[in-house]
């Protein structure tokens, strides 16, 4: 069991670092609305690293970034400016405009974290380097084909156990790190109103890939993917303001993803590293933006349980805009909304390949610090 | 990390005992050529359960039981008179003997464990009972049909993520409990010869549910199942003694129980609880029990992987029948073993069906205590 705290800003600095790994090659990127104090509680571990602020809401609000951190900063008239009419596939009043993220970094890796998360301890009360846990799960392979009762077999200490087919064991690779969270657990409004107490204390030392054919609720809070292999697949959907829904935006991106990830041979993990997620949120406003969500999901599951993505699609594009095609043709009858969102991932997907030409890079620039 | 020692008896017994759960439903059975002195560390957790002892090798040896345990024991000669000719599907000389335990037995569950496992310690250094664990896992359902990121949601603590489908929150009958091993992990003899100082020191908190459709590696070694649930699929096969291959009996009962378990809609469950395993079997022995499994298994599991039962097989045993039958026709091409094998899973389903008719448990009485 993991000490009940988050570690404070001075035991995270007294963590002895090695030299920062994909220094050049990983973003983090931080949806927000408010001035990201909590970054330093995170200083040592993400100061080596390249910012990228998704600024939510009122434009014209100044967000404040701790010193000392390399950034830059999007808000909407940012993302209106630089995507045009396109910029309607972007969320606005929602975490999922995070998303814009993904599109304007032109690095390998991405991770992403919520404002509201802080540095785990781990049970020997250490604090818990998130981010290179989840370079350590995005360089080594997955497994998806086959489950090893040992977990992740290229962890130290552990290997493939008896009886796991030896042609499976080079393994695939790692397109996605989903990692977990302590204290406040990731629950549903309807759980949140029936546990208001419950705590998540339980930090387990593992991590897994979700095997092939299965699907995962996949939450945005600590995760982080490898952009080259599955980026185009990160959508967050069309949430908050003028959308009948709100916190799918992740799990949205997480059954598309697992899809595309099954159906081109690459590995999706979930487990460690964990986060302190410090404050629960609103249950009563959360019931209000999911209501439709918890509907809509006893379709929706099926739906991508059953997809079934042609042969020729052998990029992430190509996946995506097939499965926007299913998402018209089996969605739109659930609602309306569904047609809307299946333009959108088309608009998405054109955004994306705009922005991610080569040489493109220079003109997509924020307000870079 | 657990302390790399076990228990001792004098530290299992200070372990506060509640009532035994499920006294009069569940047989602990144990394959074995030797005296059983490992049940004195095991006493507080097994006294009141009754003990299946199957006795492997030469029947005229005598097997001590530490006193106050509550046992039948059968050797070779027994099974011999209680099956007659279709003795021939028990294996002889390896622990696949074990099954015979599973047949014979009246009670609704069973726990199987090797003699060579001790009582492991949690992390707190604390005696590890494996037995009410795996009550825990077979008494609560499991979740096949989407993953749960916080693992099993039925444990104290966790519960259901934001996006798991409510439809899917009842859950299934959970038919088999799969537990894990500290110290010396089971690694296949290739693996032992290149890593022949590794130990598992990981105590993973943690029960999951594998996923419907996906396989995994069944170790027999520290096992759970509701025998009235799946009890004709746990089929050890025929190893040993007279046939080709050895250290496949857990993996052969795996794949069928796994693929039955996914056609019938019930849940195996992964994780723990922890036995501790004392001492490495030899590589180079092990090694050459298992090279033809190696190569089996590149065309066994895509075989399993691709099983598709009918659905009028609404029965363990109807599903046992028509596996044997698959078996035949598709994998007797890789060795004439299987077309024994497949005979084998007949003869065992008639002689459990004998066995296991209403009024037939006097007449399989063994050398009872």
């Amino acid at each position: 069991m993991a000490p009940l705290e988050s570690a404070t800003a001075a035991e995270t600095a007294a963590v002895p670092k090695g030299a920062p790994q994909l220094k050049d090659e990983l973003d983090i990127v931080i949806p927000t609305i408010r001035n990201l104090d909590f970054l330093e509680m995170w200083r040592p571990f993400f100061e080596p690293y390249h910012l990228i602020i998704v600024q939510d809401g009122d434009p014209s609000k100044t967000i404040k970034v701790p010193d000392g951190f390399d950034y830059e900063l999007y808000n909407r008239n940012d993302i209106n400016r630089i995507l045009g009419p396109k910029a309607s596939c972007i969320s606005f009043k929602d975490s999922a405009c995070r998303c814009f993220g993904y599109m304007v970094s032109k690095k390998k890796y991405i991770f992403t974290i919520d404002d509201d998360c802080f540095v785990a301890k781990d049970p020997s009360g250490k604090p818990h380097n998130a981010l290179e846990q989840h370079i350590k799960n995005l360089l080594s392979p997955s497994t998806p084909f086959f489950f090893n009762t040992l977990y992740d077999p290229f962890r130290e200490g552990a290997d493939f156990v008896r009886g796991y087919p030896f042609s499976l064991r080079e393994g695939v690779p790692t397109a996605v790190s989903h990692g977990l969270w302590l204290n406040i657990p990731d629950y549903d409004a309807p759980t949140q109103l029936v546990k208001p107490l419950e705590k998540n204390t339980r930090f387990v030392d593992m991590v897994l890939t979700i095997p092939k054919g299965t699907l995962f609720p996949m939450c945005g809070m600590n995760l982080a993917f490898d952009r080259e292999l599955i980026g185009p697949a990160m959508y967050f959907g069309l949430m908050g303001d003028g959308q009948p829904i709100g916190r799918y935006d992740d799990m949205w991106a997480g059954w598309c993803t697992k899809v595309i990830c099954d159906h081109l041979g690459l590995g999706v993990k979930t487990g460690l590293p964990y986060i302190f997620h410090s404050k629960a949120s609103n249950p009563f406003v959360n019931l209000k933006k999911e209501y439709k969500g918890i509907f809509w999901q006893e379709e929706i599951i099926p739906f991508f349980q059953a997809v079934s993505l042609p042969k020729e699609c052998t990029s992430v594009q190509k996946c995506y805009i097939e499965l926007s095609k299913l998402v018209k043709e089996k969605l739109s009858k659930v609602d309306p909304y569904f047609d809307n969102l299946a333009d959108a991932m088309v608009t998405w997907i054109e955004a994306w390949d705009e922005l991610n030409q080569p040489g493109a890079s220079a003109e997509a620039d924020g307000k870079a610090k």
